[in-house]
C-alpha cells in the first residue's frame, strides 16, 4: 500500500489505514483457504499494537498453518460456523515491523 | 458517519471503517483535553470487539473523566509523555452497540 493518500501531517500512515491493511487479510485468507461458496468470513474482534510510525509503502502479511485450516474445514459444516485466529504483521519497505495484529475471525454458513 | 461509500456487499459497514471511526476519537479527545501546543497524541494499541453488523449511519462516542485528564496533565511535563486509556462505543441509528473499543494512547512532547 503506498503512502500517498493514506498519511497524516506527521508523515506517517493513519492508524486506521494500518489496521485496515491487516484486517482485510482475514477475508482474503478465508476466501483462499475455505469454501466461499458455502461460508462467509466475519471478524469478531482484533487487537492491534503499533510499534513504530508507519512511513512510506507498507505491506501486511499473515499465514494460517495447515492444521488450523483442516480443523476449520472439519468444524464448518453446512450449517455450522468455525472460528480461527489470525496473526498479521505490517512492515515498511526496510522490513521494520510497524504493527502486529491478532484477529478473531469466523466463517459462517450463508443464511446464518 | 453515513453508510454510503463505507459499506460492503453484505450491506454492512467495513470493519476498518468502524475501527477508524472509534480510533480518531483519541486524537480529538487529546486535542480538546490536553495542550496541543506542546504535546501530540499517539496510539499505542487498540482492542476492538465487533458485536453487531454495522448498518446505516454510525456514531462513535467516548469520554475521559476529570480525574484522568488531571492526572495526564500533571504527568505530561515539558519533556515528559503520559498515557491514557480510552473506551469508545460505536452505535447505529437505533442506538444498538455495533462495536466497543479500548485504546491505549499517549501524549508526547513535540520533538520526542
Amino acid at each position: 500500500m503506498p503512502f500517498e493518500g493514506n498519511g497524516n501531517h506527521f508523515g506517517t500512515v493513519y492508524a486506521g489505514v494500518i489496521f485496515t491493511l491487516a484486517e482485510v487479510l482475514g477475508g482474503a485468507m478465508s476466501f483462499s483457504s475455505f469454501d466461499s461458496s458455502t461460508h462467509y468470513p466475519l471478524i469478531r474482534g482484533m487487537q492491534i499494537s503499533y510499534l513504530k510510525p508507519g512511513r512510506g509503502a507498507l505491506t501486511a502479511s499473515t499465514s494460517l498453518d495447515d492444521a488450523t485450516i483442516e480443523r476449520v474445514l472439519a468444524e464448518a459444516g453446512p450449517d455450522r460456523k468455525a472460528a480461527f485466529e489470525l496473526h498479521a504483521e505490517v512492515v515498511d519497505e526496510a522490513g521494520v515491523v510497524v504493527a502486529t495484529t491478532v484477529g478473531d475471525y469466523q466463517i459462517r454458513p450463508f443464511g446464518s
